[in-house]
């Protein structure tokens, strides 16, 4: 088998544990397989040069911050390939640019444009285990750039597709994709194989195991994921395409707790007002996610949506160039409960069921949305976990 | 002017140093100058990742050691760029490669072979500021290489010498070069100027300001070098080509402390014996400095040498392959005390003042030597310091 194994921060953020990573690292190559590492910074190094950055600008310039942060990955890269060969195992070092890793020139979150695996092949074809630092590529300019955030995980599943790897596999401190969240609900399991598209919705919903960028990126190239710890040798979750009819009709609850609710009252029920208002928001980058309109008898509309909370004030400001007439009010406790599960598509009453366990609970609902694999419910923060915990039973995911 | 100027370690040690530096580079480009700088790894950085590398591996693989420790000048170069930018002078950083630095494969103590500075002067004509990351090139497999002790000094006088820059300015946390050792002699006095040459003899004595391969190649690219700190505004001592005619004939006075005499008696005077010593010690790659050799009337001789007090050890372990009938002593308790100065070549009488100066003082003196522009003698380490204030009062060096 031709492996990418990707390993963050926290799996090399010591000496010691870069040294765990060249024994697993060892003992894959062992057992037969080819072997292609992407490698993290050590844990705080990227804050650490962020920092640096900031001491001298608030506003640093791009291009040299990719230049500066680039620098981590190759730390952690050399230092792994120095413990590999130390063991005994053949292993060289590539940095983006001799991994083949091409992008665009927008520096700080540069988008993958291609990949020629050369040197990496090469290397493989000798018998050594490639260690690529992640997170960067370079421009057509030759100039060092960075992927933005998940930038590593999405350089491993990049290099999977161009290797045509068998599997990838994104080494974390966590075991895998849960149920739910174990803090809230400790019969939470962790579940063997979740599809692209539950762990898409299942990630945007708080399940913070890998970035949605990478996930879309894996399901594009039909990449075989797997996310397990670094820290156990758990087998962890598989990620991939469509399940088989028998899988659970629901994978998992998820709790968001960065979500608030903005309500516009007195909007003229008028073509292009509500149009007006999203265009607001959208100017200034902002997400808007649920959206309910209610049209009143008297020719006035009141127009709710949700934001992140961490967005909430950002839209406020934004919304005072609307006419004044209208009236706004806004609500930080909510959060957002999600049901997610690929068995929906082909399997009525999951809603239905949800509704009454939230009416048993005494939890009201107050905005819904829902898409194949998913039903979303907006309700006060103070019954999340409560929703979470009934909804988990009431689907059986601890069976 | 074009001007080439090198930060060291000290120089860029910490996020406030680094902002000074900015400031200097600043003041140097509104001057109406175009400057390229070259800059070292924050002090203790490259230490700290040898370090890093030792954890793993007594020997680290070299090509990776040298992608690890190119990490450092990347990230202080970046941050130079991004403190310039800050203020105004606009700035771009670039590694090795895109400096144009190619080397030989020698990885840990790369020769620069070539510089493409097609990039640097592109830039130039765009009116930025340039930083470089010293110390580091590639191969010509596109392999991160570095340049070994002194490598950032050498970048720079290198790439002053592929732009033809009209000065290459190296900062250091010391003023310039001095006449003597100011802990030794408090009336030593720095020096406005001095030749490639005496900096030589000066450097390999144990004024460590500059290494003596990048003054060697300043000679050959005939760059005109200054060493000053970076710490206050002093001029610094310009090295140069031939001084005038006028100039002193003593430029200075250095003191080595790190040298062992080795004596071989009973060795019979028959040719090549005397080469069997020389040889056995050169293929342990040990410095062998003065030789003296003395034929007694009984046709057995006693050959004296010098080798660095810290390879002593070894030679004596390589001498151990002769034949056993030499005697063999070994004196640590000694130094040399080196007279400098390009005037001696063209002033008889230097010598005898040297040897008179050191009778008055009752300083017996073991070994000499000389070249063209120096004059060493070896004595008993109590006396080293004595002699130097001595030579330098008689020579009036701190006229």
């Amino acid at each position: 088998m031709l492996l990418v194994q990707k390993y963050g921060g926290t799996s090399v953020g010591t000496l010691e544990r870069i040294e765990v990573v060249a024994q697993r690292v060892k003992k894959t190559k062992d057992e037969g397989n080819d072997v292609v590492v992407v490698v993290s910074a050590m844990s705080g190094e990227t804050n650490k040069l962020i920092d640096y950055a900031h001491h001298f600008s608030k506003n640093p310039r791009k291009r040299e911050l990719d230049m500066l942060l680039s620098a981590g990955e190759r730390v952690t890269s050399s230092l792994l390939s120095i413990a590999l060969n130390e063991l005994g195992c053949e292993a060289i070092a590539f940095s983006g640019r001799q991994a083949g890793m091409h992008t665009d020139s927008f520096h700080t979150k540069a988008k993958i444009e291609s990949i020629n695996p050369k040197l990496i092949k090469e290397a493989i074809s000798q018998g050594k285990v490639v260690v690529v630092a992640g997170f960067q590529g370079i421009n057509e300019k030759d100039e060092v750039t960075t992927l933005g955030r998940g930038g590593s995980d999405l350089s491993a599943v990049a290099l999977a597709g161009a290797l045509k790897a068998d599997l990838c596999e994104i080494f974390t401190d966590v075991d895998g994709v849960y149920t739910t969240d174990p803090r809230i609900e400790p019969k939470a399991r962790k579940l063997d194989k979740v599809t692209y598209d539950e762990m898409l919705e299942l990630a945007s919903l708080g399940a913070k195991v890998l970035q949605n960028r990478s996930v879309e990126l894996a399901k594009k190239l039909n990449i075989n994921l797997v996310t397990r710890s670094s820290f156990n040798n758990h087998e962890g979750t598989l990620i991939t395409g469509e399940k088989k009819m028998e899988s659970a009709i629901i994978s998992g609850i998820a709790l968001d707790r960065n979500q608030a609710i903005v309500s516009v009252r007195n909007v003229d029920d008028k073509p292009g007002v509500a149009a007006k208002i999203f265009e607001v928001l959208s100017k200034e980058e902002i997400n808007v996610d649920m959206i309910i309109q209610n049209i009143g008898s008297d020719g006035v509309a009141n127009i709710g949506f949700t934001v992140p909370e961490n967005e909430l004030d950002r839209a406020l400001e934004a919304l005072k160039e609307l006419d004044s007439s209208f009236v706004i009010d806004s609500n930080k406790e909510v959060v957002k409960v999600s049901i997610v599960g690929i068995g929906m598509k082909s399997n009525s009453g999951i809603a239905s069921k949800a509704f009454s366990v939230m009416s048993e609970n005494g939890i009201n609902i107050q905005m819904i949305s829902t898409s194949e694999i998913r039903i979303s419910v907006i309700v006060n923060e103070k019954y999340g976990e409560l929703a979470v915990r009934a909804l988990h039973e009431a689907y059986e995911l601890d069976k």
